[in-house]
């Protein structure tokens, strides 16, 4: 067996993304030792239950000490304080990276605390569910998904190359871009769906006319498919909107504008406007199942998941 | 082996929902025979090469002679010139239904060519994919899903029990309430979503400063959940659009108030609310999963679908 690719590699969150970190960590054998570190200790327990790790501890500071990499899953608001607590038992020539939605508000949560000889590389795995917590991990979270990073001026190639050889052995493409180009991509590919899944569902949760429990029985005519969506984790997504605020405000005045020039058509009864707008998204749909972005299946598989 | 539940079902229209019926008629035996009508000559081809049917025309009127039952499964724009063109070769005694999603505008357009002794069954199966044609079409599309009426107030009871026996045997579950209830149900469950996922996409689509390689690239951070629904038929969503006006315009009008509240909430920062709004809509997910409207496998299932 060939040596792990680190000696000690430390999860600071052990929440979906951690917990499938910690998973494929270990099928791919990339860490001779993994530490793992949460706040709660219930959530630590229940860690330690499932075997995630090798040592388990409530002080990140315990679990980053003499790893080699230390990857931050957290929720982003609280990056820049996790950066503060670790900082001075970070080991001289680690990398650090992050795995956060928002990248130009984690460099500077983040980057003021990281002493000199730690490689501090931001980073963005395009992967998750709608469920959270350690059970939800799973070892096939990131195959075949993009993991961007967005280094800084200084980054070291050689750390940068080897975090890119983690992910790829996590089953991720790398790609790499500037923070702010990553935000505004991000505010459109993820965080408009998930603001505007959210508001559908909390648009249908107050209606007078219609109950829940119809809404809820018919759902499998659309609505169902927001719901996934606006059951993702509640702080991950107010944390996302405060600290991309500025892309996301930009991309929702753009939809809403869309949205108010779709409505116009439907009462106006223009019907060659309303077909135009249904013709051309087909083609981008087919382009992510041409991409690997998506099941051909219909109803994303769904037939297939429930006969199994 | 028993006789069938009626001795010529027609079909008209041979789309997705059109050519699903004709697959679960077959495989549940309830036809004598199958008679299948489209207007397009490639269509009904198709269907033929299918094997879909007993008879194929491109003549509705060919189609439905002596036929007890005839579903109409056209684009909800088409029901008034279907129903004008088939009603002198309707069968006394026959039952007339539609699978049209807006129920109010295909009334209007059908009854009044609806001749004496034949039963107006007005009707909705809450099913598909975003596939359509003759090849899309399955047999379990309708297993555990609802099929509503919206009875007029002269239907006979006699039929209307028999057609709900028939949509019970293809695997739906039956529902029964006036045309309206159903169009405003359906613009908040089923049109309302779609039109949101259609603007999304087409608002992804028009950004310059995020490629549309980068869109499909990144998708599976939540974009691609949409792209589903807005790759349905164009021309059915334009038909919705145009007969369900009234009850779309007001959803679009509610949805778009809870966008611009939830749009301050960002815009100022307010955490605590953002937290509240995407804390409520989980509840609604999980009582989605337990009506079993939706499988509760991570991601729809996908990666079930993937793997196999």
């Amino acid at each position: 067996m060939p040596s792990p690719l680190f000696e000690k590699i430390a999860l600071v969150g052990i929440g979906l993304i951690g917990s499938s970190l910690a998973r494929v960590i270990r099928r791919e054998n990339l860490a001779g030792h993994i530490a793992i570190s949460t706040r709660s200790a219930a959530t630590l327990a229940r860690a330690e239950e499932l075997g995630l790790g090798d040592s388990y501890s409530t002080d990140a500071r315990d679990a980053v000490r003499d790893a080699d990499l230390v990857i931050v899953s957290v929720p982003v608001g609280s990056s820049g304080a996790v950066a503060e607590d670790i900082a001075p038992s970070l080991r001289k020539g680690c990398i650090l990276t992050d795995v956060g939605s928002t990248k130009a508000s984690v460099i500077a949560q983040m980057q003021p605390f990281v002493p000199e000889g730690v490689h501090f590389i931001p980073g963005h795995p395009l992967a998750g569910t709608e469920k959270s917590g350690p059970d939800a991990g799973f070892a096939d979270l990131f195959t075949n998904r993009w993991c961007i990073f967005t280094p800084l001026p200084d980054t070291d190639a050689e750390a940068l190359e080897k975090l890119s050889e983690f992910w790829r052995r996590c089953g991720s493409n790398i790609d790499t871009m500037d923070a702010t180009h990553h935000d505004m991509t991000l505010a459109i590919v993820s965080h408009l769906p998930h603001i505007i899944a959210y508001n559908i569902v909390g648009t249908a949760d107050d209606l007078e006319t219609v109950t829940k429990s119809e809404v809820i029985k018919y759902s499998a005519s659309g609505f169902r498919d927001f719901t996934r969506l606006a059951a993702s984790d509640p702080t991950m997504w107010r944390d996302v909107c405060l600290h991309n605020k500025d892309a996301i405000l930009e991309m929702l005045s753009r939809f809403s504008e869309d949205l108010a020039s779709l409505q116009r058509a439907i009462r106006w009864g223009d019907g060659d406007k309303l077909f135009d707008i249904f013709t051309r998204t087909r083609a981008i749909r087919r382009s992510i199942v041409e991409a690997g972005q998506d099941t051909d299946a219909p109803d994303f598989g769904r037939q297939a998941a429930e006969r199994k």
